[in-house]
């Protein structure tokens, strides 16, 4: 099994957290980002969003993180992290959009705008992370975990680009919660770090 | 099962759509959004997000359409719309994702300026827009259906804001297989229309 990946992608660092988590091992095979390799074929011929990470299984591809983490834990993770009925999964399915769009959006977006200079509405993007961590931070004063009452991928998908915040110019300082669910996450066996986290 | 709803919304729209072809029962219950009924108790309770659809199904609560497909197929849709083996779960996933991020903030965000006057960047949701639309275009050259070579939640998911782009000013003549995928969408047993499809 092969990861294209970016070590400093949040989004690749999703599926390199829960491998490690998960005790599933893959291939990480590095892609020269901005050399634009990603963009150019072979890897624009598997994933054509010419985004990463990409998986590939055999003749299986996947893109988009969320899709890798539930392949990943389906196949070889276990129903503890992706379970198989389907009320449970709806349950994580609410985070892994939220990891897709506010988080992506928000904290995500501020630091491509800071780290990587990218040109992004970087007061959009503040607000969309005040609101979210906002919401996020209720959440875990209330659950030690952001669904079925353990770690999940849902907690694999959303940690990334919050913890990743700082890097945005966000300070998480006011999000107690968060900070505490951080610091479980850490500890959980196997945690695999990134830089800046 | 109770559905919070508003006609208007694409969200809501995906969960009543889906609940038609897969021939379920909902009791739908309309919101009166221009009110605020939705940033008050008892809904901001059911879902702090304060926004819609919310399925109440006796205890259990969800927000975020993508996990209501998830649920209702999982548990009354079969698994034709959302088969129990992770690997097809993926295929799909990579399109709730998509539906999520790039459709949300693409041709949804345009329509949201458009039809209701919201405060989002018209210009970064055009971009978006023709970006995700292409590709989507570029898949559908090749495929009939999203993922599986079938209907599933994956077209419920990315389906209402495609369809419903040029309210958003969006011509989508330059998508041929798009506007072909909608065709075959509209013609499936038990579909259910929405203004502006």
């Amino acid at each position: 099994m092969t990861l294209y990946d970016l070590e400093l992608s949040g989004n690749c660092y999703k599926v390199r957290l829960f491998a490690a988590l998960a005790n599933i091992d893959l291939t990480i095979t590095p892609v020269d980002f901005l050399a634009g390799e990603h963009k150019r074929a072979p890897l624009s011929v598997l994933n054509p969003w010419t985004e990463l990470p990409i998986l590939v299984d055999g003749k299986r591809v996947l893109r988009d993180s969320q899709a890798i983490l539930v392949y990943l834990a389906g196949t070889r993770g276990g129903a503890a992290w992706w379970p198989v009925e389907a009320p449970q999964q709806a349950e994580i399915m609410q985070w892994l959009s939220t990891a897709a769009n506010e988080i992506q959006n928000g904290p995500g977006a501020a630091r491509l705008v800071d780290k990587f200079g990218y040109a992004i509405d970087k007061a959009d993007a503040l607000k969309r992370a005040a609101r979210i961590l906002d919401l996020i931070d209720a959440h875990l004063q209330q659950h030690d975990w952001l669904a079925l009452g353990r770690p999940t991928i849902a907690d694999c998908a959303v940690y990334p680009y919050v913890a990743l915040a700082p890097e945005g110019g966000i300070d998480l300082t006011p999000y107690p919660h968060i900070i505490r669910w951080i610091a479980r996450i850490k500890a959980l066996p196997g945690y695999l770090t990134m830089p800046g986290t």
